[in-house]
């Protein structure tokens, strides 16, 4: 048994903002199962490491005994954007809703816990809402109030338009918790305002308002954009082993930690002991391994982590690194050393400035990642694997 | 049979504001029979003879052979005032429409033809108008647009809120125009907005864009603020025969001809012969007699308008004039006399200094018109009865 103060815990795990945070911690007191509701669009069910995080989340409130509500809004998918400007979201039909359905139903089965989860499509109650139940919701929120909405107040500000119906979705979304009695409702920080028409709507209703927890945006591959299709910086869930072993071995140290934290389901003191052994000088790439083994074991199998795992290796060795490399050591000092004069006392080129033009050129890698600043400093305590160009290879032990 | 310049001409008397003009004439050209829309409150179903005018416009269409519909929208009626805020519209139910529907009935077919008139309620469509469907009407509009709106500028603009539904029922009333396939639609000057928007939403379901006529608001008994039951200054169409007759007496000269032209039957050619026998000497009280007749027999009938009349002079002769008056000639001159000489002249006071002293106390009267200038002029061509305080009387014939 998890006492509510553990639950706390875990529930906070990374959440960026929680409204409200003492609401969550009496409601988890009372020691009943909550109703815990996360809202996906119907019309893009090919989901990315991105959308992991709301599931690790929900993932985490089945493992606490919580009933959780996956919930499709096919309503105004069927709609479509009825302004006709919008060509990349047409009205979805029934048969395309329930295909997309099943697609989300494969992938996220893959951290949720099929047993524990009701999917939800809200067209189950708004094709009963008529028009006069809409204009009775309508009447609740004031102009103002929705112009208070981020994007709504530039667009409005800037002078681009706003279409009226527009105003409603922000409504549906709330009314969407009224009906399915919401306890908790999990939703990316950029949801914000539509999180909070959930509470609002709730009191108006005379319900008890939902307490609200916003997740951050995964950082994509990148470490500094979110993780998003259309910046190619993601990671497919469906995506093979191999690749998303790869993938996720290309990001930096800090990315990763961040990804433990939201993505992973070792527990906050197991993160606590890999930031300890890093610190004591173990290479944070086998972190690294650890991480990508645990995401491909669970989006794939176990099997296909390890063998995922040895090919990286072994392509790394064939492709990249050769049999026998010199090993430098290099003394780093107090301050750390410019790589400039690393990459010379290595013996991979003859001078500073041929490493600068190097650098310049994209031709020189830490660890199989690229250098672009020639002003980068090294520091003790550390082995690289240092490369310029194709062929010329060093480990050099920082010391 | 009437000319298109002919019905052109009847329809546009007293309109304030026509769009467009030239599509009038066009469609009366067609000689066929248009289809004219005038939406009805469903909540004050007690009318007065500000609603008369736009009555009287659509009794002008039914007489040209055209097919008038009176719409009751009874949908939003049903609905009330969802933010609760507006005690005066609670929501109605559909007896209390249908009885407020039978109240209408008695009173508009004292000026429309009950045969030439389709009585219809909103709610017959809009009961079967979805919630999807009011989505993507709403998305037919902006925000922007829909703050044009003089009042909702207004509001916006100085912080006082508007609820999002308001912004839906422009909407709702323009889509009455297509499901009605409106050719014309008439109301009051403050519906502007609203009559426009109809026709916005026809061209936007593909269809001719109805002709809009606007008709000024009628002033009340006063002739300077709009009559309207709040202010008191109105004529109800169910008010008794000697109410009715005795309220139009008391209008001003000005407001007689403005009440002639919005809600006489008689044609323009006939108001320009009175207006010509008025200048030729004939006094207006008498051609109010007319107004007088014409109205109570509308609403009641011949026989009523004469007793009316009769009754009406009976009282005049015996409450507030002497039989034997004293008949005095004045001289008014090129430019007028003014009112103190004339007091005087008939010897109702003994000089202008107490003539001027009576007028502030508000003891002058002219044709029982109270007089507050003490400038006025009088002009030859006249016979007034002049008064001064309760009982002093002449008969003033200024030549």
């Amino acid at each position: 048994m998890v006492s509510a103060e553990e639950s706390f815990e875990i529930i906070c795990r990374g959440a960026e903002e929680i409204l409200l945070k003492e609401e969550l911690l009496e409601r988890l007191k009372l020691g009943k199962p909550l109703r815990v509701k996360a809202g996906f669009d119907p019309t893009a069910p090919d989901l990315h490491l991105g959308h992991a995080v709301l599931l690790t989340k929900m993932r985490q409130f089945q493992d606490l005994g919580h009933h959780v509500m996956f919930l499709i809004g096919d309503f105004t998918g069927m709609i479509g954007d009825p302004s006709g400007k919008n060509e990349t979201r047409p009205p979805l039909t029934r048969e395309q809703v329930l295909e997309n359905a099943e697609t989300y139903r494969k992938q996220v089965f893959k951290i949720l816990d099929p047993d524990k989860t009701q999917i939800l499509f809200n067209s189950e109650w708004m094709d009963k809402f008529t028009s006069a139940d809409l204009i009775k919701l309508a009447a609740t929120h004031t102009v103002a109030r929705m112009l208070e909405r981020d994007d709504f107040h530039k667009r409005y500000t800037s002078g681009q338009s706003i279409a009226i119906h527009e105003f409603l979705y922000p409504l549906l979304m709330g009314y969407d918790s009224v009906v399915m009695k919401a306890d908790i409702e999990l939703g990316g920080t950029d949801q914000k305002f539509n999180l909070l028409m959930g509470r609002e709507l709730q009191k108006h209703f005379k319900q008890k308002p939902q307490t609200v927890i916003m997740l951050p945006l995964l950082p994509g591959l990148d470490g500094i954009k979110k993780m998003s299709k259309s910046l190619g910086n993601y990671i497919g869930i469906d995506e093979s082993a191999e690749d998303i072993f790869g993938k996720i071995m290309s990001i930096s140290d800090e990315t990763m930690w961040l990804y433990f934290e939201l993505i992973s389901r070792r527990s906050l003191t197991e993160l606590k002991e890999l930031r300890e052994k890093v610190s004591a000088g173990m290479n944070p790439r086998d972190i690294k391994f650890l991480l990508a083994e645990e995401i491909v074991e669970r989006f794939h199998n176990r099997e296909e982590a390890i063998r995922a795992r040895e090919n990286f290796i072994a392509r790394f060795r064939e492709g990249a690194l050769p049999e026998n490399m010199p090993e430098v050591q290099v003394s780093a000092g107090e301050n750390g050393i410019s790589i400039l004069h690393v990459i010379k006392a290595a013996g991979l080129t003859t001078s500073t400035s041929e490493a600068g033009r190097m650098i310049e050129q994209g031709a020189v890698r830490i660890d199989n990642e690229r250098v672009t600043d020639k002003s980068t400093l090294l520091h003790s305590g550390k082995e690289i694997i240092l490369q310029v160009g194709k062929r010329r290879f060093a480990k050099v032990v920082l010391s």
